[in-house]
């Protein structure tokens, strides 16, 4: 299997990852027929990746230019639906989905955004983007804060894992290994935030009126 | 009249009958005074195209090439701003203007797809995207939960009637009838989802905590 | 320094008030951690930029082009976060800083357009698009209502200012006046509209059911 072929598929099974956890937590919060769980799903698979390739001029982006991407985020969303009484017995499914997802797109994203020519703080940026994106867009159109800005780590885990996989082709690292080393730093990451609770600092709440603005 | 020019007036029919929806949700969503009603009007009619436009990376998008598209949006919406009395003896006008947008849009942006090179697949999401596109805008703007994901079909008329202006002019039909044949069944399933009550099968709702994430 | 390094220089400046006041009402809005601050002040302080870059097809956009955007938005949020206690001693804090980002982008964003080719109705619109896009993105993040739809003028300041800054250099005023010009109409009039309750007419609500869609 070649570089690119193997990269399409970690992409892929990001995309099912994401489909499952946009699916899932779709029919958490609203009560949704199945064509609202299936786009859903849809936005959480590919919505990252379309910002990123609308932010590197890459257009029409990956997602429409052939049928794998939606074939397998509808697949996704459908295991998710039919399957969801099974599912339950997975370990906290959305977590294991979300963070499977959220690690493949970082790196391969990064990897994506080296490939169009991007700069390496670009790359990771747009990794990071690839990974946070499609989810941030699913919780605005069911009207949940995105887990972006929630307690627990998550777009921190997503942006060093970019950073590894770019990073790790800059040092002489051969890329496969530089993603998944990748992968590791960003599910360890996300992972270790929501077992343990690990949090960033807070801000010191102001006390009412004194912002007024 | 060209078949280009055809193109062009059936989409600013759209722009206003979804300008005029657009003006209509907002007001009775929140209070708004007249730029608020205005903004929702213009990005209810023009959300869509200019999402189809970026994805194809037709740049700028259609929607500033021209005045006509804007012209149009902003009469639209002051016409729903000012007429208001008058537009409530329509019946129901949010559902009549909305699927008149709905059905123009759906396969007009299509074929613009499919004009822009876009393959069959693609022109037929890109459509539907054109449809629903500035109506889910809005409602996110107004924190509605958005036409897609709620009761009724909303997307798959869309699609649909994508499906058959793109799947047309393969077949040999002349591409003005099949544009017209989409636009019916889109119109015709929006408005037999909303007065019947079709509703997609509906996805079990998961008992409290079974699918903690 | 150059016409362009001026240019930059004020969009700069505008990055830093943008990032302040995303992360003042970020913090007002919910109880966010070190990372959901920051993410607010980036997404308020390049949002509006990155849209007006996407529609103009000047991709990849500038904030991904150089590090001083995201570097200033981070000082910005960074600013905010530590030193809240100090801000508030500033007068209305997130009034002031709101104003003085809307002003400088709506001019700078103009001026921009033009110089990528665009026309003066087109530039007028995406100037006003770069000075409210980022505090609407964010405003949706947070789910509070947006700016440019509640009471007060929001986009209208910013659209008239933007004109200026077109109309000026057309009919042969030197361009960093008209800027200047466009940022004072802008501030005056933001400033009026919230100080002196300037309102713009407002819909009148219709009686319940009387629009049923």
């Amino acid at each position: 299997m070649t570089a690119q072929g193997f990269l399409l598929l970690l992409e892929l099974v990001g995309v099912f990852a994401f489909a499952l956890d946009g699916a899932l937590v779709a029919m958490r919060s609203t009560h949704l027929d199945l064509f609202g769980v299936v786009t859903l799903g849809i936005v959480t698979a590919v919505g990252g990746g379309i910002a990123r390739d609308v932010l590197l001029g890459e257009l029409p982006p990956a997602t429409f230019r052939t049928w794998y991407y939606l074939a397998t985020a509808t697949a996704g969303a459908l295991a998710a639906f039919w399957g969801q009484r099974l599912l339950v017995r997975v370990y906290r499914p959305i977590l294991v989905f979300d963070t499977i997802g959220l690690s493949l797109f970082s790196v391969t994203g990064a990897q994506l955004a080296v490939d169009a020519g991007a700069g390496a703080g670009q790359a990771i940026l747009l990794g990071g983007l690839t990974g946070v994106g499609g989810g941030t867009l699913r919780d605005v159109l069911v009207r949940k804060v995105p887990s972006i800005l929630t307690g627990g780590l998550y777009a921190v885990p997503a942006l060093l894992g970019a950073c590894v996989a770019v990073a790790g082709p800059l040092l002489g690292v051969e890329s496969g290994v530089a993603a998944f080393a990748g992968g590791v730093v960003c599910a360890g990451l996300r992972t270790g935030g929501v077992l343990r609770g690990w949090q960033a600092p807070r801000a010191p709440r102001p006390a009412p009126g004194e912002l007024d603005g």
